[in-house]
């Protein structure tokens, strides 16, 4: 088992698609959906580029979540998505960008929830003190709306209140 | 992905315990849970023996249900039957024997479910013609109760009907 510690943002602007040497950073495709669970725990079935992943996942607490992810062969996790997840499937590049010795993930999401773009930040502790990037925008950890298991049942295009 | 083709049967006696040699079988010691999930799709965590699997089954269509199956840490195993699973877990013995050139497995439950002993044979057609051994009893194939999931929740200890 894992635990998972992490922070999520919103962005300011698309800098951080920028690197230094004037090039753009390359993302992966991910396409992901979810077995429905009853209460907190999600099982998430996922494939990453050319590689597949099965996570189950417990109750947030604070930061953190127990985490348990295995690889399995694409084509299971090709049959459990396309036979077994709640649809609509969450589609979404991920880019992935190291900064002041820390690994963003920027998740820029399609389909339903197209206009909603995620900034995540791994940490070693709940307490561990972070330099925020400058194109960072507000925190939304906690925030049970940009769970991606909740934006398959209620996507951002949903939202009232738009966020970006 | 596998399909798993399977039939369930109640035990006529206890014979099918003893080998032509006059030894006994050894059974192997199973612990399981499962993950509530909305719908006819399981989530199985199982320790057997030394050995830990994480299982995803679809909904039965007739004897069949896709099953997909993949072995983890023992110490995630115990992580996950502690903290995400249902309780009580289901704890049984396996039994395997071979008998005309297929394959039983004898489940001798425990806890809230002792005196529940269940023989169950998979297939490689849904059609396929068996014969079935002198101590096999009443097929249940397809009755929901005798479902491991549905032991968790309503286990034999409960049933007013008893079936042995």
């Amino acid at each position: 088992m894992g635990v998972e510690i992490e922070r999520k943002f919103l962005l300011q602007n698309s800098d951080w698609k920028s690197l230094e040497d004037g090039s753009e950073l390359v993302g992966v495709r991910f396409r992901q959906g979810y077995i429905p669970t009853e209460g907190f725990t999600t099982v998430r079935v996922r494939i990453e580029g050319d590689v597949a992943k099965l996570t189950v996942k417990g109750k947030n607490t604070g930061l953190s979540r127990a985490e348990f992810e295995y690889t399995i062969p694409v084509a299971d996790a090709n049959d459990m998505l396309g036979n077994l997840c709640t649809k609509p499937l969450i589609e979404k590049t991920r880019y992935c960008r190291d900064e002041a010795g820390l690994k963003w993930e920027i998740d820029v999401f399609e389909g339903d929830n197209t206009g909603l773009v995620v900034a995540e930040v791994e940490l070693e502790s709940e307490h561990q003190q972070i330099e925020l990037p400058a194109w960072i925008g507000q925190e939304v950890s906690g925030d049970a709306r940009y769970y991606n298991v909740s934006l398959v049942t209620n996507p951002y295009r949903n939202w009232s209140e738009q966020k970006l």
